[in-house]
């Protein structure tokens, strides 16, 4: 009475995933645990209180917020629920926290800090570890309109880092202001041309790809790339070009007045304050994140040591996380503005950093390695049954051989298994109340272990040797706390 | 320079959710947590190993084995891709299992004992404690025919609930076999009719809601409900109606043989012989799970103790999890067939059962309660923040307090997040170097706490005090350590 597979036997379904997303096996699942184990002990140290959100949401309430700007209606999973009404997988932990702030406004405490771990989708086309799924953590402050938030988020983010093992210096958490940056596109020319701004910020955004040439092409006439396409440019005036290269290159323009300034100097005294020197949180000028988003400070946390680059040339890992000062967000919801700001770790990009670093907090404990109970007489599965039960109940992991082969093709799963021992009981052994213990660790390294034949019937006689039912599960302790011990040495 | 807000400030977006979707808060993030740390080590005692899945799977991948076969083309939230493929939220943890080993078949070792935890979606009409995204924790054994693969499931689930704060007595884990229910209709007399054998099978499994009366109108005639809608029956006779009716009230077929009875049999020697009783596991012909997707085995693990129902009679807690043999579900992606067997565990619900049992690992810590460091003058705002820097670097979680509220607003915000004490500085404070510190529990519990004068001082004084600033950190600790005591006491 099973129900029938939709395709016919002879079409049979592929079993693929979409592009884009992926299984994840053990060792990542695990560390991944450890990770936002850690990350939120941290988070909660700073008083940051744990709340999620659904992974859906109407779409309205999420806005459309992507980095991708060039795509604006794209870069969202949407579907209509059964009243007509467009639902969203949500693309980041932000745009729902905004929904969750302004919907709870007033049962929270005021200003709100919470963080989260969750995951969130992109329908883009995926690439080299760019995925349609993945895994974000995030902290934000809503309802303190001061830098001092900014520079707890900063401060914050450079202790989880160090905390999830990457040591000081091989870290730095930058700091920006996009005021200055609108500043300094006013300066430029640019004052309330909308439009042009945006070609503009699209342009700087481009810097670290294109170079100071690729950028003042785009921010002047415009950019032929290598295929032949053209991009149009801002059509800035030679004056206006170079202060935004300038800026680019560290230097802002004279005599520039600027609230971002000011901000800026306040939370590198709050940061000097709390003991966070410019090793550890810094303020940098090209920091220019997500440009559709942020309303103040910037920020950006970034692994400095280097990794094999595609061609093989050593490059710095980069960012892992970022995030900024988002005023404007929660005011989709309700009539006064409630500034915010928060911070948000790419938590498959950080796992893939600590692992670089070799982080204790993702090294892998290798797999599970159950005790095996092998099967030698099917009439007597009840019996073995008993043995893996009173190895389980000792809280030694164990497994009876589920499969339908013989003694060869079990041993063979056990090695798959990487199991420590094998336990078999043959007829002989069942008539003398007594199991067999196979120490498949030291069993593997007989052969070359000795030359002396004293020493290899010893160790023969360790590898493998009978004991009394009743004392089964005493030896295939002792033959785990000889592996333990072999494993250390 | 932010995004303007889609919707005119006019018309604010609602900040609300799509029904059947909500919002969770810090005590049953962490409750959940721990209960899947709590399963994933029982679970891994027995040689099940982590894998998980993405959300998002072809549509065709998952096929349609949901439980509400009444509306085979509901109940999944699908979209399409770019490619204009259907894809679909997964609407259990199985289906993408069953893909996963598929695809993996090669380099996983056989038989395959894996778990995952995850969030699974149901696009249907939600309802009193019925969700549209919820948490299901499962375990399943692929590549192993043989009963021991479900025997191990169940004691592995009753192991589990006691491990979670179930005690004895308070669950039972419930086996039946699909093959007794598959002959008891041969013997009905619907043997090869797959039509009226499901419709059979639809009567049997709302026994629970109308009775025997009403599942004899079903299997007969037909059903008129309280609104007047008829469902038509399954048209059988008399005896074979008896038969069917008769099996509910645990009486089989005279003379009746099943493989399903000699597989029960065999499942029941499995669990004596791993020492699980009838009061942990037992066989019960009134189980019916699943209508489209078992083919041998299903188990149901319920809680056997009462919460006051809807109308305050108490009712008993019921099931939270179950599962059974699924032989057919590789099959569909690959020509030989692949048996599995698996159990799910549905974790809010079991959260919920857990709390009504006062289970220890859902017990609630209470929310953070952060130490409030005040602003009492924003000219020495780093300051401050120097304050708060040294008590988090002594792992003391602190908060700045960073709202624009004057000494009162600061206190009640103190209040609101449960603070145990507040440092204050003002300019006095401050030119003798000093922090006061008031401990905001025993300050609450001043008033009454005493009629002696001399003790009602000395309480003051305990409740509010100065200290060189070198000391905060110290004194601190002392008010944190002196409530952990109270609190016991």
């Amino acid at each position: 009475m099973t129900a029938l597979p939709e395709t016919a036997p002879a079409g049979l379904i592929k079993p693929v995933l979409p592009r884009g997303l992926a299984d994840r096996v053990a060792s990542e699942i695990a560390a991944t645990r450890r990770m936002i184990d850690i990350i939120g002990r941290v988070y909660e140290l700073y008083g940051f209180c744990a709340v999620e959100t659904p992974l859906i949401e109407y779409t309205e309430a999420l806005g459309k917020f992507l980095p991708d700007t060039d795509r604006p209606n794209a870069g969202v999973f949407s579907f209509k629920d059964d009243d007509q009404q467009w639902l969203s997988l949500r693309y980041d932990l932000t745009a729902p926290l905004a929904r969750h702030f302004a919907a709870q406004a007033t049962s929270l405490p005021k200003p709100y800090r919470s963080w989260r771990a969750g995951y969130v989708f992109r329908n883009e086309k995926p690439g080299a570890g760019r995925f349609r799924q993945f895994m974000q953590c995030d902290a934000d402050t809503i309802g303190a309109g001061g830098v001092a938030a900014d520079a707890e988020i900063c401060m914050m983010a450079a202790d989880t880092l160090e905390a999830l093992g990457v040591p000081r210096g091989h870290y730095i958490v930058k700091v920006n202001n996009r005021k200055v940056l609108d500043d300094v596109l006013d300066a430029a020319g640019l004052g309330g041309d909308a439009p042009r701004r945006l070609i503009a910020l699209r342009a700087i955004d481009k810097f670290d790809r294109l170079g100071a040439a690729g950028v003042q092409q785009l921010l002047g006439a415009g950019r032929r790339d290598e295929s032949g396409d053209f991009t149009k440019g801002v059509g800035l005036d030679a004056p206006g070009q170079k202060i935004l290269l300038d800026f680019l290159d560290g230097k802002l323009p004279d005599g520039l007045v600027s609230a971002g300034l000011d901000e800026l100097a306040a939370i590198r005294e709050l940061l000097e304050a709390g003991g966070y020197g410019a090793d550890r949180v810094r303020i940098d000028m090209s920091v220019v994140r997500g440009l559709e988003y942020y309303t103040g400070p910037v920020f950006e946390a970034e692994l400095t040591f280097e990794i094999p680059g595609e061609n093989g040339k050593p490059v710095r890992f980069g960012a892992v996380g970022g995030g900024g000062r988002y005023d404007g967000l929660v005011g989709r919801f309700q009539a006064e503005t409630v500034p915010a700001t928060g911070f948000s770790i790419g938590v498959s990009r950080l796992y893939a950093a600590l692992k670089a670093l070799g982080s204790p907090v993702v090294a892998s404990a290798g797999p599970a390695r159950p005790v095996l109970v092998l099967v030698m007489d099917r009439d007597h599965l009840a019996h073995y049954q008993g043995l893996v039960a009173a190895l389980r109940r000792a809280q030694v992991a164990a497994e009876l051989y589920l499969g339908s082969g013989g003694m060869n093709a079990q041993l063979k799963y056990a090695d798959r298994r990487g199991a420590p021992c094998a336990v078999i009981q043959g007829s002989n052994e069942r008539a003398n109340g007594q199991v067999v213990i196979k120490d498949l660790v030291l069993g593997a390294t007989l052969g070359g272990a000795t030359k002396d034949r004293a020493d290899y019937l010893e160790l023969k006689q360790m590898a493998q040797f009978a004991v009394a039912e009743s004392e089964m599960v005493g030896a295939v302790r002792t033959v785990l706390s000889r592996q333990a011990v072999g494993a250390k040495s």
